[in-house]
């Protein structure tokens, strides 16, 4: 497993000459890393009198957020797998007609869960934003600014894991499945560059402020 | 060293309840991130006939992000390290006037020390996104969304570093450091948006025209 590399040893692997692990678990990673922070805010809070009428709320999320990180790590190497389906389809034989036509339709569903699986990557992190806007307004002052990150980390991952939906679609046949995908991406990525921006430049302003 | 951890236990002991490794970790952990992925672009296209005549940039880039991801993995603890000063020197005693005195100088130097760690890490990082934009172009095209993906990584690395750097801004007192900082700190900022925007931008025409 992926995530059971050192920092420094996955960093290693991602640097040399396989296309794995590479953008794909990359985003994954870094949508474990804002959930990872998005628990920190919460816990900074947790017991602190002064965001005692938010106490029940940053406990319950940084419960969940553990519950997605966890899933987020899984994704770390389910990405690079998926990855690695497509390229064995493309190795399959290709003499007869028979093998062309199974060849072709392997490749395909290989490259539809290839779409499928950052597809659900970008949903759920998507979904992470909303809280990190709630940890930063309402969560410890102090950590402000990691929330902050939190959310540029998760920006990465939506849009990281959304450009690895599109170029598995550009392979696609299925053209019913690239419009849905391709519409949804769509949403996706314009709502996680909306919200990061919005949460960015209201921080800008409150630092301004303290100057 | 917090590089020779496991991802998971990385992520477990970010999410937990201490303020380190926090937000100024993890954007130098981006920063490690984005050159381990600018070298993977690199070294895909190294060896390829199609990509000759870019082989020996491609050579001096794999070398110089290693040595780049190096001394990034070494920030990751770094950040973390000033923080502790900061927070120890505010547990120095004040109970006479020379105590105070002392411990006010304390603090100013370490809180000047942890806004000076983030920010070269933003002006290290900030360098490497022209690389980026050169490997995305020139490099393995069958890796542009990698190149993406680090660029991301570069831009989280780099403005959560400058947010580290203004937090701390906020507390010191000596106005000219201040202003010095804070101008540098606003000029990378910019650079840091407009270069991923452009790069992000191109893509993502790119992938439209293939549709």
């Amino acid at each position: 497993m992926l995530a059971e590399l050192t920092i420094k040893g996955f960093l290693a692997e991602t640097a040399g000459s396989a296309p794995v692990p590479g953008g794909g678990s990359i985003s994954a990673l870094n949508g474990a890393i804002a959930t990872a922070l998005t628990e920190m805010v919460a816990n900074l809070t947790i017991g602190k009198k002064k965001y005692a009428d938010v106490e029940g709320q940053m406990k319950t999320i940084a419960t969940e957020a553990a519950i997605i990180r966890e899933r987020l790590i899984r994704d770390i190497d389910r990405d690079s797998e998926a990855y690695d389906r497509v390229f064995a389809a493309f190795k399959l034989p290709k003499e007869t007609e028979e093998e062309k036509a199974e060849r072709s339709r392997v490749i395909q569903d290989a490259t539809k869960e290839a779409a499928m699986v950052p597809m659900q990557v970008a949903e759920e992190v998507g979904s992470v934003m909303e809280t990190i806007i709630y940890v930063a307004h309402k969560g410890n002052r102090n950590a402000v600014t990691d929330a902050c990150v939190a959310m540029m980390a998760a920006r990465t991952c939506v849009l990281g894991a959304l450009l690895n939906v599109r170029i598995n679609l550009t392979s696609i046949q299925d053209e019913e499945f690239v419009k849905r995908m391709s519409e949804k991406a769509d949403h996706l990525e314009a709502e996680a560059i909306r919200i990061e921006k919005k949460l960015l430049d209201w921080v800008r302003e409150e630092l301004k402020i303290e100057n």
